[in-house]
């Protein structure tokens, strides 16, 4: 299906500086994905790919993820219908981290039914020891026992 | 300094859907953490927090990390002088990521001297196999060795 090949690691000018594509995975063959939003530059979600979920990505043009709970490759939208579309990918400095940007069909991302993970704000700075959480999205996008029936939560405690 | 107090994570319920804030740090103590430009949207790094920077990060208001490197706090800013501001912190549904929203003092936040750490793209889709990465900062803002003198490279092969 694909036949990109991933650059060896040789100096650190080489993957700073250079054009190579040379990504580093972690002691679980894993490199942590930010994903946001195209149009709102919002952060969707945070999840991992290894080297095959990457590949994946690149010559898919949609975001393929590696599901640690589940131990397997996640092709995003597969169960929900919420394919996350691809508009750009970008690698970070040291090349260990995986930036997407992404247009997501049905407008959102998370499990719990939220359009972004990140759903919730903590409060800082002289807000007192009580750390109360703040909802930052009022309603949820869609009802998740409907979009995902009895599939496990993915959530671990 | 600061008397925050982390939940501890009892349900599934209370972690996705309650004002509880209750991080999960993994086996090493650390929790990902992605910071963005609050302006531009913008992804500038993807760092980590231990239970103790989180913890200064909220109490300060400006942004904290664990440095795996260097095996250390590191209170982002202190050599560079390019601090994070924070604007807005957010927490995923399963609470094992943080989100940043900060202002870049000196608006730059990566140490070989661009705006974002994450300064090159990755082509996809039918660009063939070979993957070469395209510089989306034509500039850096600052001389890395001007600011970091002889500070070793953080980067690891």
């Amino acid at each position: 299906m694909n036949d990109i090949k991933f650059e060896e690691r040789k100096t650190i000018e080489q993957v700073e500086e250079s054009t190579e594509l040379a990504p580093k995975f972690d002691q679980d063959g894993l490199i942590p994905v930010v994903t946001t939003d195209f149009s709102s530059g919002e952060v969707l979600m945070q999840g991992y790919m290894n080297d095959e979920a990457f590949k994946q990505t690149i010559s898919l043009g949609e975001a393929v993820y590696y599901s640690r709970s589940r131990k397997t490759l996640w092709h995003k939208g597969k169960t929900s219908g919420l394919f996350q579309k691809i508009k750009e990918i970008r690698i970070d400095d040291d090349q260990d981290c995986v930036w997407l940007r992404v247009d997501v069909q049905g407008g959102a991302s998370c499990h719990v039914g939220y359009r972004s993970c990140f759903y919730r704000s903590v409060p800082f700075k002289g807000d007192g020891s009580k750390t109360i959480l703040k909802f930052e999205e009022k309603e949820k996008v869609f009802d998740p026992k409907k979009v995902y029936g009895d599939t496990p939560n993915p959530t671990k405690l």
